[in-house]
This record gives C-alpha cells, sequence and structure tokens, in this order.
C-alpha cells in the first residue's frame, strides 16, 4: 500500500485553552475510499511519540511501514476495502522535524512575531485535537465516523470523540488506553518526562530555539519513555545474555531519535494527557466501544481501561473488553495489536 | 525498641575497583545479643535509598520506627530475643545528611587532599558493601552469620554474601531481589535516575559541593525513583479521587527528602547496582535461600526473582521461594513484609 502524506489548513483555530491559533496545519492520511453516503469512514488517532503515519508505505524504499500496518489495509482487520480510513498528525506533534510530519506547534512560525513560538505556543489539550480532526473530517465530507481507533494517546482521543461529539461517532476502539482519564500514576509518569527534558539546561525554559537544542536532554527522556513503556520481561527476552546490550540498543534508538523531536512540543503533549479526563461526560456518550489493553502494559495498566470500561456499562453503554497477552509491556499495542485482529474485524460489522 | 547508632572504623579499605580508602567509617545498629558461640548473628542489608535504621526508635519521640520493624524485634519473625540482627550503612550511602546516617562516601573529607571526595570519589560495588560488612561482623565477634536479610539493593547483597564468603553464611533471605543479576531493564531503568541527576547543570560533573547543590534535580530523580518503584494501582488506591493528590505528595515527599540526599553518592549506588553479578559463582554458594519477590514489583519484577531461584536450585541448592501478594509494587517489599514473617520465621529455624 503505497500511501502519500497531505495537509490540512485550518486559517483560524479557537484552542480549548482560550488562545485562537492561526493557520494550524496538520498532516493526514487516508486508505480506501468514502463511500457516497460518507459513512463508512474510520478514524485513527495516534499515540504520544507517533504521528499520522499508521500504515503503507510513501514508497517501495521503505523499510517499515505505518505502525498499525497489521491491521489497516485491504483485507485486514481496518479493511481498507470496506472503510475509508483517516490518519492525522496532532497539534504539537512532538516529530515536528519529521519529514512526513505536518503540525503546528512551538516550533512553527507565529504569525504574529514571524518567529517561532517557541516557549510561547499555547498549552493544547487532547480536547483540541479532536477539534482540529472534526474539521479535516468535515472537509472530507465524512457525515459520520464508523469508528475511532487508536493507541494510547490515540485511545485518549476516541473517549474524548466520543464525549464530544455522540452523534458523530458510533464506535470508539481504545487500545492500551488509561481508563477515563489520567489515573495519578500515569499523570506522574508523564511528569517525570517532562522533568527530565526541562532539567537540560539547554532547554532553558523553552527559550532553544536558535541556540543550542537539549538534544541531550531529549535523548535521555526518550529512553526513559522507552524504559516506562516497556516491560521488564521485554527487556530481558531481547537481551539478557548480552551486558548492556539493552542500553547500547537503547542510546542508539534515541540519540538519533531526538534530532526529529521538539522539546517544548513534548511538554505540551504530556500537559494533554494530564488534562484528559471524560468521566463526568460519560452520560453524553452514545458510542460501542471495544477497549483493548496489553496484559503486561505496567504504565497504563489494565486495570485502568477494566475500571474505566466498568464505567461505561455502568451508565448503559455497549462495552467489549480483550486482554491482548504480551509479554513486552504498553508498546505492545503498537507492534502486536494483530493479536486482537479478530476482535477488531467482528467488533466493525 | 529503643537503639542507637554506632560507628565502625576501618583504617585502609581496598575497593574492588583498584583504589585505597582510609578511614572507612560505616554506621551500624544491633538488636539482641551474641551468643558465647557467636553463632547466633542476623546481617540484615538496607536498600538502595535505605540506612542501617532497620528496626526500633533512637528515641520514644520518634515517629516511625525502623523500615522492618515490622518483622525485626523481641518476638517477632527475626527474633531479637534468639538472634543478634545487626543493620550497617553502605559505603557511599546516598542520604548522607541525614542525622543518623554513617557513611563514607563523596562527600567525605579525602585525607589527602583535607577536601571532599566529591566527583574523584572512587567507583563502588555490592562487594564492596559486603567486604567492608564482614570486617564489621568479624569486629563484634560473629564466627557465623545464621543469615543475611535485606530489601532490594539489600538482596543484591545478601547474594553476594552467599558468593564471596560461602561458610560464613548459613541463609540468605532475599526480598524483592533483582535474581542474580542486574537484568537489562534495571540496568536501564536506574539509568535513567543517574541521568536525571546529571541532568541538572548545578550537578556540575559532581563538582557542586561548596556551590549550589543540584537540589531540583535531586527532588525530580526521587520523584523518578518513587515513581518507578511503585505499581500503578499504589497511586490509585490513595489518590484516586483527588486531582493532583498523588503529584502533590510526591513533591512533598521529594522536596524534603532531596535536602538529605547527595547526588555523586546516588550517581555511585546506581554503578554498583548496574555491575551486580553472582551468576558465574552460584557454583561456590552453599547458603539456603529464602526468595521473597512481590507479586506487583513492575521494576525489579517477581520473574528475575524465579529464574534467579531456579539457578540456585540448577545448581543443587536449597532454595524456597513464596510470592509476597500486594498491590502496591516494589516498595511493598518494605511496607508489607510483615506478609510474609511466617515464612521468614520458618526458615530462620
Amino acid at each position: 500500500m503505497i500511501i502519500e502524506k497531505r495537509k490540512f489548513i485550518i486559517p483560524e483555530f479557537l484552542l480549548q485553552s482560550g488562545p485562537r491559533l492561526r493557520n494550524v496545519e496538520i498532516g493526514f492520511e487516508t486508505y480506501g475510499r468514502l463511500n457516497e453516503t460518507g459513512t463508512n469512514a474510520i478514524l485513527v488517532t495516534h499515540y504520544f511519540s507517533g504521528s499520522s503515519h499508521a500504515a503503507g508505505k510513501f514508497s517501495d524504499a521503505d523499510v517499515e511501514p505505518g505502525y498499525w500496518d497489521s491491521i489497516i489495509g485491504p483485507g485486514k482487520a481496518i479493511d481498507t476495502d470496506r472503510f475509508f480510513v483517516v490518519s492525522s498528525d496532532v497539534i504539537s506533534n512532538m516529530t515536528p522535524k519529521l519529514a512526513h510530519v505536518v503540525t503546528t506547534g512551538p516550533r512553527s512560525i507565529d504569525p504574529e512575531t514571524g518567529k517561532p513560538y517557541g516557549a510561547s505556543f499555547p498549552d493544547v489539550t487532547i480536547a483540541d485535537f479532536v477539534e482540529a480532526q472534526k474539521l479535516l473530517c468535515d472537509s472530507l465530507g465524512i457525515r459520520k465516523l464508523h469508528a475511532v481507533a487508536g493507541p494510547s494517546m490515540g485511545a485518549l482521543q476516541a473517549y474524548e470523540w466520543a464525549a464530544r461529539f455522540p452523534d458523530f461517532v458510533d464506535r470508539v476502539v481504545a487500545v492500551i488506553g488509561a481508563g477515563l482519564h489520567a489515573e495519578p500514576y500515569l499523570h506522574s509518569m508523564v511528569e517525570t518526562w517532562r522533568a527530565m527534558i526541562e532539567l537540560d539546561r539547554d532547554f532553558d525554559g523553552g527559550n532553544y530555539i536558535g541556540n543550542k537544542e537539549p538534544d541531550h536532554g531529549m535523548a535521555e527522556t526518550l529512553k526513559l519513555i522507552t524504559v516506562t513503556a516497556l516491560h521488564p520481561q521485554y527487556a530481558r527476552r531481547l537481551f539478557s545474555h548480552r551486558p548492556g546490550a539493552f542500553d547500547r540498543a537503547l542510546n542508539d534508538l534515541t540519540k538519533e531519535r531526538a534530532k526529529i523531536c521538539d522539546a517544548n512540543s513534548l511538554v505540551r503533549l504530556v500537559r494533554a494527557v494530564q488534562s484528559f479526563d471524560v468521566r463526568d461526560r460519560v452520560d453524553r456518550m452514545k458510542a460501542k466501544f471495544l477497549v483493548l489493553p496489553v496484559t503486561t502494559d505496567v504504565m497504563m495498566h489494565p486495570e485502568f481501561a477494566v475500571r474505566g470500561a466498568d464505567r461505561l456499562r455502568e451508565a448503559g453503554l455497549s462495552v467489549e473488553l480483550h486482554m491482548i497477552e504480551t509479554d513486552g509491556g504498553h508498546l505492545d499495542g503498537l507492534s502486536q495489536v494483530w493479536k486482537a485482529a479478530d476482535h477488531i474485524r467482528r467488533f466493525l460489522g
């Protein structure tokens, strides 16, 4: 599946926190075709450090396809022969330097000043991501979403969709989600990520653009994110017999990756996750839910998803919950999601 | 049980890494009495951020007793009516500013220069802690240890005892230990702790003594240590219904605690944990083992302890393993160890 990145521009965008942004740009990919009634669309929402590149390749030369390619494509669980799949970048995506990411965030030029926003970029929320996605859907002629599906922070967006646009979204597929709000543990965990990057002196209160960038702190932060998003067994399985091999793998991974990340953007995403809460809006929801935690997730613990599912059921909503059995932890919600392919296929009808 | 801190001085101490330290001081506490044959002693080895204060109070005014007071005392699992219990501070203890901690480490005065060692303090190992404890035991007239018992980094010391002095230690009680070496995951996890404190510009490559100390980085590092040593459910149980309460509790806890910690000392302990490995010395061991992981430990995962126990059994050693059922994670090896009191009592005979 060869796909292309497209760009959606929102001339004026009012953030939940009050400020108005001009010329908000977000990248998106689509797979499959929209039907004539505009009702066969599935929106895929991305995870914390991810992007809109959910499936396919930009060219045959790409080594890896998008992160959920195992379940998105012709004949796959999210069947692009039947569904029109849309995946978009969030505002303040944390990898704005990646060639195929299009996002308006702290690295973007503030039209008011002609300079990058930097530290002055306002706080964003999961709701902002969803509002932008709604405008994108409208622009594409989508009349109703057959489903919203996403892993991790993508699951938070899917829940927010159900709360914010109850008549627009029929189904929610929440993979490795955190339940219906940022649990205290998750809140404090992502706070350590923010603390790590802000400790780098080159972060300089967020005013690093044009100066030395906090690449060292970013690499350490990416290591921290990776370690806390894995299960202890994961490293044992892959690296047990080679002392230091896991550390070296983390170093190699994060040193390169740090160069495509932006610290202010990461900080905005941390706050977006921390402020997520749909508990008071469950009564407005109408969607059906498919909740898919990973058994070994030690960050967004499966129990959080179970409690969230209970709460949805108490409100009379239809909820299906299946554990994805893996030994690697949170990140298996990306690489091992194919284990839930049958559940997803059936749920989508 | 009112106890007192005493001080043991080693005039010359050769570290495993090569350097020789002069006048090494370590604090210790004893509970109960040594018998005439010097064979009823139990050594208690402390955890990463702990100290020799394992049981009792220094005065009636103390709010809390030592960390394992629930299992150490007259009539308790480690019965001080029967056993002579010794607990000592490690070299480079990370809380050297705490009144009752006695340790030679990076904050100590280097007799060669008359100034604090600071960044020049050499690397230390789990084996160094054990060698110092052996000298302490000898000085107290202990002829044989009935047992060595400790939680977390204390369990690593207990395993090291069995490998280093097989004829001196009859039993090992390893609570929330990491198995027989620093697993890759644990290695990388504690590496994030080191990275966090070293990112604080006030750390200054370890040369902060006499200047502004890296208290901010230390507070953030202590938060990180605490979050990664807890299970996600812990925070939910205690703080779920008060938004931000867990973060505030962590802030309160760590801001005060940062003032008694020393960054260079913490870094030395990280390296000591990372270099721990007794796998090649299992054949030398003779002790009986009681292995007590916590079911919800997401840092030193119970599976690590199980694999370690398997390896000991394969070498023909006697191993008893019981899971401590708790919902709070690693740190429950301190506060909930009483759940294993019967196992410990029986194991000690």
